[in-house]
């Protein structure tokens, strides 16, 4: 511990630097209105790959580049030592804010500049790292940069895998186009430990005063689509006792999930985020519905079981409404933990520091969940004001990125150290 | 009576005949998978108008057109008296059947051609009118010609109405375009009584195994807009009790209606056909729902108590959810009962053929709940096989057909005797 106390009083942070360095990325795809649009692959996001890579060389760390295109800056420990890694992403969604993912990645950047500026030896390297396509909102799966660094997904199949809006290009025509298919192997540098600060998205730390989140895992994800059919007719003429209504089916299927979340917990989460009715007219009875449900649980069995009254409810009102329900699912994740060590060193480091915290779980999916696969892992929350998030209307206090910034570097500091 | 009777043996009616007209005019906007698209006043519901104005001619009809382009087709009776009118439409919805409408013009033209060839002396004239834009699918009002037939639209504001699709597009030069601007004052020939014959276009008489549905009267309709505001959010990671769900809100006021008409009884039906969801994401709380409701009673009284039910819901709704629900009213026709003595004319004839037959009301809106304010009314429903209307599926049976044929035959000499 001494060293680690010598250490943090030997460098020092610039968080104007930071905070400046968000400015200017987010003038990377910018919207008219505010905000940004860098999706994964696209020529704003090869301008924002090619700024990152220019602070990293300024700063003086080693850029690599790898098969999938994942970017990382290399702070060189002694030889045979693996490195800390601080990562995230620098793709976003259509209409995003400045912080989701570039925040993580410049924390990263200005936590190795402060580093290699205040000359202290290291005992082990530091790596920043920016994630391809994280957002998934272009090309399927989403994390797809850190899966394949994972091992949980192949080069092969990442490099296949096809736009959304046009099936004809390719991640690997994408990736060429742009000059980031690189030669570095997936996976390397391997490192020791993993940290990703970011923003927190939800509304919980803002809600209860807290400045920091100190990430316990991430929920599981289950995304399913779900078409209903019935039979169209006429909304005048059809007794209500025999209709197959499958816009109510699907209404049904959205008020079942409140009550389930009521019963299973906080721990539960459930959302109808699209419905589409057919034929969509005041004065008819849809034949035809289209939903997703998403449910989100901290723990597998848990998910699992909201997974099992979904399917017993949708039986039950296959045969009380006499309509057909057919489910695709579209993405499972089980839920991760984190390293009860590693959320136990950010939890004392931010107390060290005197700074307000509380315990979470990830509602959304990081770069981290997949990390966690790979070494030991935690991830840094600060406050989204207004639990606003994958809207031109993100904001994180300059004050709160500091103290996210502070617990990131003390973090590294010591995870460096040993 | 004993007039009547004389006539019915004297008169025969050609079922053949009307079938071949009703395939006939099933040609024009024919669909390629079947089916016909003949919108209001478009260059369809003009070849569909000559035609029909051909075979009144052939026939021996004096054909008119007043000045919202209802046609009407008159066999005159004696000067000064006032003649029965038999009435419907030939315009028709996007993807429509063949019988719906086209079914009341063409049986009344049969009806007319049968009594001229029995050349039976008429007490009064029978008038065939075919009113203009009763599907109001491509300008609203709906009943539009047989609104300002009845005086209840202004022909003024009939003319100014714009098309859906294009609100550069007006009624008056559609009228004009396809020549059918006629200079027949609104409201002639004034009727001494108005009979239609139409599909059911509900499951009631075909589930009951009935031929012929005496109608008491027409329902009264209520089409509301509902507009929810909410905030959009993460899916994952905002806790279910700090949302403000537009699209749960939608889906609560959605099944609010089924539970509704469960406790209201049998008249009161109620749908949800329309229903949209922004940004209809699956991994963001919808902050906005765009919903219909449609709702129809026999009884005023009733229909005004499920809309202030559905009010007091509403505003619960907005305080549970935090919410925000506006609602625009599109249409509202109160509940129209046929006169009582039609409709036991009508009733007696069906039973006098002995054919089987119950009353009902009408779910849908008829030019006949317009001209029930002009003159005694009565409608004549024959059953549509499984339902199904406003499809490219409807059918009625030929033998159904016949019966309802048979039947406005009948009632139409009864009501000419007198």
């Amino acid at each position: 511990m001494n060293n680690t106390q010598y250490s943090e009083n030997n460098v020092s942070l610039q968080n104007q630097r930071l905070m400046k360095r968000l400015a200017e990325m987010g003038k990377v795809g910018a919207l008219p209105g505010g905000g940004v649009n860098r999706q994964a692959l696209t020529y704003e996001n090869r301008q924002a790959r090619e700024l990152l890579i220019k602070w990293m060389e300024e700063i003086g760390l080693s850029v690599s580049i790898d098969g999938i295109g994942n970017i990382t800056g290399l702070l060189p420990g002694p030889k045979e030592s693996e490195p800390v890694m601080i990562g995230s992403h620098i793709d976003t969604v259509q209409s995003a804010g400045l912080y989701d993912g570039t925040l993580g990645v410049l924390a990263g950047l200005e936590v190795s500049q402060a580093i290699k500026e205040s000359g202290i030896p290291l005992k082990r390297g530091l790596a920043v790292t920016a994630f391809t396509n994280e957002e998934g909102c272009r090309f399927v799966p989403d994390m797809m940069g850190s899966q394949v660094f994972a091992g949980k997904l192949s080069l092969e199949e990442a490099l296949d895998a096809t736009a959304l809006d046009n099936p004809r290009v390719t991640v690997k025509e994408e990736l060429e186009k742009i000059g980031f298919a690189g030669d570095t192997p997936c996976g390397q540098p391997k490192p020791c430990a993993y940290l990703e600060l970011h923003v927190e998205q939800g509304p919980v730390l803002e809600a209860e005063n807290k400045t920091i989140g100190v990430v316990e895992g991430v929920q599981g994800i289950s995304w399913r689509e779900y078409i209903i059919k019935g039979v169209s007719n006429h909304a005048g003429t059809t007794p209500m006792n025999m209709r197959h209504d499958a816009g109510y089916a699907a209404s049904a299927l959205c008020t079942f999930l409140r009550q389930m979340t009521r019963e299973m917990g906080d721990h539960q989460v459930a959302t109808v985020g699209m419905m589409e009715l057919k034929p969509n007219l005041i004065n008819v009875i849809p034949h035809e519905a289209r939903l997703t449900i998403d449910c989100r649980n901290t723990d597998e069995k848990q998910l699992q079981e909201a997974e099992n009254r979904l399917d017993s409810f949708v039986s039950q009102l296959e045969t009380q409404e006499g309509v057909t329900i057919s489910m695709r699912k579209l993405v499972r994740f089980e839920p991760v933990a984190f390293e009860r060590k590693m959320v136990a060193l950010v939890e004392e480091t931010v107390q060290r520091l005197g700074v307000s915290c509380r315990r979470l779980y990830s509602g959304a999916g990081h770069d981290a969940q997949m990390m966690a696969a790979v070494c030991p892992t935690a991830m840094i929350f600060v406050p989204s004001v207004g639990g606003i998030s994958h809207n031109i209307d993100e904001f994180t206090t300059p004050a709160d990125i500091e103290a996210g910034l502070n617990v990131l570097l003390r973090t590294t500091l010591q995870l460096i150290a040993h």
